[in-house]
């Protein structure tokens, strides 16, 4: 069974998670640049959550790259990592139209933990259908990110109960380090075309 | 003519109906944990309705890869599936918003009810458009499951007006297995190109 | 220039109208069947209107089937036909809510009109570049339908100050004649073929 | 690496924006035609971001048709161009509500500013990525329309803070003369293959 679907119906929801969560953003009632102070912090959660969205399709468009042979529990996981991305627009509304208060923060946290528990399953099941040889797992080397990321959103949603601009401080680092593209699976790649 | 189009469109009103659920999540008013409380029955009707809608896209997704032909009564049969499968978001809605009442807990199985013969009436016509040698219809087998689930949500229908819960348990039972991925078309191909 | 980019941007407008329009379909508020009664109209309207971009769905389908060459002009007349479908979903949902009064009523035809018009504006754009030998224009034929529509959406828009739910009745109507699968063009390839 | 999951997934983008858009036309409460004159200027501002969208669907496609290397940074200037895209139905919204006042005139610009050069950094992107004899670098030549919009839309916010009408001018000026299809990467394409 080939991928194209699995990529398409994938790029259809984050696409459309994407685009719905900008509906969050209200159009304000007033009419002056004052009336748009409300809505700062809703547009702040807003960039946080397209950087992730972002970056969870260009790092599945790359996964999916190494992946030939696409196995039922691969669709199945595939449907779990979108459930879990499905549900940002949700806590990033929660968390933007309340300044990121501390249930929100965690809760935001909670989701990027499950979403990122869901990407290393689908992971870890494509390596295995790949057999010894996997070109996947040779492409993520060692995967510091992606083994460090739960545990740093583990700690920001601890955290948030102390102080909840640590927990956003540590959203947006992670998010910072994932956004340098992945240059590994484009390497293996190209070495194996040589 | 070609089969890319229509899984491409049907793949695009899944998805969007997959995603726009999330919408009736809506934010609460409260900041802290217990303000998610009104959320949480909306969220358990919005876990069953994606797993129902993965488990119709990966059937899906599995009946087109048999089918080579697309004729105009093919054409009809899966807009007339995506019209049931459009009206999930709303019943999901009522029915989470209600804590699973009778009167929401009934329509949403007459809505699966509807959706579960739409999806036999495509699988009936690409199977007469295959001709003797059906590779669908080998496939398919006996289709309990297909033959089954029709008669267990006609029976949550009326048993919602008895308890309401028993019909969710039903509801439940019968995604549960279908998730259970449908290795017969996977089989029946793998056979055919050896 | 290929036409796939064309017809898989117009795919997922379509996909995308065809799934917001049940937004309009608002959960109501009580818990018993009788709730669902101010509904009825609104789910009638959206019956219609799902019919309505099917037809338009699959013709469109059939109609870039023909087409080889998608010109700067073909670009922009079908953007101009997707500009006047999107607005389906508001006046589906003014005619709804107000039971198929006398003003929703024409305006819903207004739309019907301009869409027709912009699918025929397209029709001659893809006509006009195959030149002499068109193959679209062999298939459409004498296009009876396609130039009867146009004629009885301004009809309905007229009879709505009249009786409104003649107009309905003729909306109906030439749903109706179209939903029979257009098999002009798949029998004028099929010749080609041979 | 491919460029059909770029140019798929950002129509999905582009698809979804300019159809929530249409979200922002509430359904009218009268049932007369004179309820239909609030929603007149969210309609024309719903028209005018449609073709923007359309213009920027467009030159997008024309673009990435000389695009055959999709490398990370070209991905992320992808991106960027589409969330300043994303908000356009927010500033369409808050102009259209407030019938064309000054700051909401003033933050379209800015957005369509913002969206002007994220379209020109992943321009440049991919005309670096071509090396010396870049095909979109000829093919767009002096690219006059480019450099002069950014020019026009910083003159279109300055100007609205003095009369919002000539910044109003100024946009639909600026859509006209995209809205002249873009032969220029036609041309060159043509020129290529003989």
């Amino acid at each position: 069974m080939g991928k194209n679907r699995l990529e398409a119906f994938s790029d259809g929801v984050i696409a459309i998670i994407i685009t719905i969560m900008v509906l969050e953003l209200r159009v304000p009632q007033g009419v002056t640049f004052s009336a748009l102070e409300p809505v700062i912090p809703v547009f702040l959660s807003y960039v946080l959550s397209f950087a992730y969205l972002g970056i969870y399709w260009n790092n599945h468009h790359h996964m999916l790259h190494t992946c030939e042979k696409v196995t039922g529990p691969i669709l199945w996981a595939n449907l779990h990592l979108l459930f879990w991305l499905s549900l940002i627009p949700f806590t990033t509304g929660w968390m933007g139209e309340n300044h990121f208060a501390t249930a929100p923060s965690a809760l935001y946290g909670v989701v990027l933990l499950m979403a990122a528990c869901a990407y290393r399953i689908l992971q870890q099941l494509i390596i295995a259908s790949q057999g010894r040889d996997s070109l996947l797992k040779k492409a993520i080397g060692s995967d510091w990110k992606g083994k460090l990321s739960p545990v740093l959103y583990a700690a920001a949603i601890l955290v948030a109960f102390w102080s909840h601009w640590v927990s956003q401080g540590i959203y947006v680092l992670v998010a910072l380090f994932w956004l340098i593209p992945d240059r590994r699976i484009e390497r293996v790649l190209a070495t194996k075309k040589t």
